[in-house]
């Protein structure tokens, strides 16, 4: 089902090439100011130009495919407020180009849903640059977000990218993109997420705990790999005496390990997580499928028009996702 | 809230040393042979006794916590098959020492939910052993994972220590047990897990995906700092050339770079897991913590009974979990 | 929230003077053909217009608000056929008259959400039409109900008026409207819904039975004060020896006085009820409010566009919200 | 599925004549005291005995199965007081003769789900007494009514039979019990509720109206026919001046003919609605029904322990159930 949340429910629906993508967000608050304007500045971070590029890379390596990404706000607003209605959003599909997938119904591409999705839905998915599986979808995510934020009001939000093509040195960076693209190969990356200033307690015990409720819905960006928190795959190889937080004055953890969580709960220290994004999954190298009219094995190149590496668009959809989360955590 | 699953739905209740820990477990299809023998080994391989162990390292560093850990089946099966309606199964906590907690509400236990807990619940919560945060809130879950297994006939669920206090070879576990207990110290390890079997599609687009669900119920298990799925973390260093899946015959990925999954559906090969388990928090080593009372830093020294490394009950656990979610998608 | 429903889950979005009404349906199974026609049938059942109405009035005493009600499918089919993803469609609101209602915002009209919805949503709602508590927004129910009457193949649903203006003599109808019409007041009615060919077993125990499933969504239609299943409320004035139906051959009860279902299970004969509907609210007769601001009782005249009797509009509301509710049950 | 609510959830679980029945509460706050004794009252009057009866019939046709009916807290309550965590209830089943039902597995008893649930669970279905489906479901119901009642400080549940076979005059109630045993036959009735003193605004827009949770939680009550809210079916023959609530001095409406809700909404006035219970389906009188082993017509006499009228111990039922509600809606 394509729904997500308890008390702030986001709802997403729509198809790469189809006409629109779009988000209905049910349970925001009235009162909120909201208007088109709002969303400008995190859906330039998501876009493939060079506005918003934390990273210094600006455009590249980004796909050609440009859209205006421009919000249409349906309901939900009035007088220039969230009503406590249902907020609905939709983005247009301008920049089309369904033939450049018409090959991918026999030859599945490596990496891509095309074909656990046509499996599933016996052929009737759209297959259009992936349909309703594209990283398109990730741009009503970044305006649910921007709502999520003002909801969340005096809680702050970073992330950025902090790892690409195996470097965590960014001076590297720009070199990496274009050997890969050279190469016709791309990368991945690690975003690191910081959210301060929220209060000690959020989080359900149990199943819905801070870290299963954020990653539950990080898994959700087409790409991800892994999720880990605080000293995360390292903690495993750390003593106790030396990953556990010991309390310093007011209860507040001395040093922050746990990455500002404990059994589910926020502790008052920073939440802190990184998600691993793999290498973009078109790549114009030749690669082996199998052709399902023919059964036999086939070289595939996808042209298309995609990222090096997508990551670099990822730090402000991992931090919209986890505000999604938040947002529902603190309205429950 | 403490319930996870849209299908086939888990209801945890209990604290550590309370009455009893249970489950109700709600969509368990009719007519599945059960009776309470069935629970007996994967019980074992949870508990703290040296049978039921596969990393060949018996009792070594367990807590001297023993408990009988029988399940009493309340409800939902009549004539030894399940009936359709909800399941509820508890086990009684025989062997409590609550006195052994005492001391920890005026200073809280680095690593553990105390602290966050008595904020979150106004001083209400049950402190006794974490209350409901306890480690022993996942013998019920191991016994839902019994009941999922058997729902789930024919798919193959396998999973094992890989990592234990930082070395991926077991020859070396031993020393580094007896060496942390003997320092009063605690290790962490990491559990792979392995799912054969389970037809292509499994999993549901964007919210719902397989990483997304299993992840979700992955870090309510207490401890978790991390998962990652196939490559994991190591595919954000990949080219897209390596990391992709080519597809061979049948459609089959000739490698399994994704984990088992693509766009969230189950692509017919294992799907593959690892999961980052923090070190055991209560450490008898003395540590730093905040009184609450006296408003001082206080050196706390945590005796109870603990495991030197938990994480050595947990592949029964992680399993046990990752059935739960696969019982719930392959039932929608 | 608004959604309903756990494997066939509706979304209703959209404001009566807004921009437009809309739905998004998730868990329509992929691979049912569907375009924008197979709406109309039931949309004109619904309108204002004479065409489609079955109870032989035509368009007398309707509102003189005339829309286009052309549905637009946003996302979700592909080819003519679904895609498995998330369906939604909208509807222009066209003929929009906003400054109808400048007024009810300090004097809310009675037997309207006016008043309770301001103080709901600290008055940010939207008050025109009554913004989200509009009857427009049965419009998206039923063109949800017509995708799932196409889901439920086979399962055939008719419903009609069956009393209005407490008379249940249809030949009394015309002029009970005219006189109604006359006096600027206006009347209710009672609608009967049959559903026949539903296998044996649909429904959940407990809360979820089909009575529980079917009323939760009935009760979401504006207007409506109650809902009896079978006998009804004529139960209660019965004996049992009366009132229970009887086995007779192969099962099938013999009599249904239980409206086709026992212990909230359909039981194979026809499921059978009755919606009572108010009145319409809005009447041009002067009624007694409050005025907000001046703190002093006041005569409205409520003038708008309005049904005499809006329950004429509503058995294919009825008949769709009762197909929304098996889709759902159905497909658990 | 077996749970109910979104932000306070009930889980029932047990079979009439199995080791228990029970409840799990999630959702309770910290802080709220309660002990076993808490209990007594409420399911006392729910009790076949004559204490507590508030129609002045005391024991009359009552069912001669007693029970204790003694609750046991299983978790969730630690120093007297609510922890936040899950609060499991149960009931022993003591007094069981499940050899009186042996005779209906062939021959199902009609107005009973004996033939729905064996079709539905495969004959699967613990058929004892009803199973799952059986009254005694209600008692767990009770106890659960009694925590929510407590979360609701301040806000009056009163509840009574209105109605008995037909008549609305008490003082013909004892004879018409007294003739219904004579003849070995049983009696329906109507219970009304009465809930005073909610805020404005309780309610969700749309599908989570105050009469959709109210009717959705009502039909889960084995034996309901029909619930209206405020003039009921009375308004569908009533002229919209006459059923519309004029607002009165401080927008509080002049009267109650929509029974305190306006737009799914409460609006300051007592919410009123009464519930349809048929007559006992258990009746000594000779029925037919189908025998599924021979296949022949059969005359079927129920024995067992029945109520002549169960409706008389429903006052207090419905009263826990729309407290179950309201408690989950005040707490969204």
């Amino acid at each position: 089902m394509n729904s997500f949340g308890h008390s702030f429910r986001v709802t997403v629906f729509g198809e790469s090439h189809g006409p629109v993508v779009g988000v209905v967000l049910d349970g925001v608050p009235a009162g909120i100011e909201l208007c088109e304007e709002d969303f400008a500045e995190d859906i330039a971070r998501r876009s493939p130009g060079a506005e918003g590029k934390a990273d210094g890379l600006g455009a590249l390596g980004m796909t050609a495919r440009k859209e205006a990404d421009k919000p249409q706000i349906l309901s939900g607003v009035f007088n220039g407020h969230t009503t406590g209605s249902p907020l609905a959003i939709v983005f247009e599909n301008a920049n089309v180009r369904p033939e450049d997938y018409a090959q991918f119904a026999a030859t599945p591409r490596p990496g891509h849903a095309d074909f656990v999705a046509a499996i599933k839905f016996d052929g009737n998915n759209d297959p259009r640059g992936g349909g309703h599986f594209a990283g398109r979808l990730t741009l009503p995510l970044v305006a649910a977000g921007v709502v999520a934020k003002k909801v969340l009001d005096g809680i702050k939000f970073s992330s950025q990218l902090v790892a690409l093509g195996g470097s965590e040195d960014p001076s590297k960076w720009e070199e990496l993109i274009a050997q890969a693209a050279k190469e016709g190969d791309s990368l991945g990356g690690v975003v690191e997420c910081v959210i301060e200033n929220l209060p000690i307690g959020v989080g359900e015990p149990f199943w819905d705990s801070v870290e299963s409720m954020i990653s539950h819905a990080i898994f959700a960006i087409p790409g991800v790999r892994g999720i880990e928190f605080g000293d995360g795959f390292k903690a495993a190889a750390m003593k106790g005496s030396e990953h556990n937080d010991p309390f310093g004055p007011d209860g507040r953890p001395a040093k922050n390990g746990a990455g500002g969580i404990n059994g589910g709960l926020t502790n008052g220290a920073p939440v802190v997580f990184r998600v691993a994004f793999k290498p973009t999954s078109s790549v114009s190298k030749p690669q082996m499928t199998w052709n399902f009219e023919t059964e036999a094995e086939e070289t595939l190149t996808v042209s298309g028009r995609h990222d090096v590496c997508f990551a670099r668009r990822c730090p402000v959809i991992v931090e919209s996702v986890a505000a999604l989360v938040l947002a529902d955590l603190l309205q429950r």
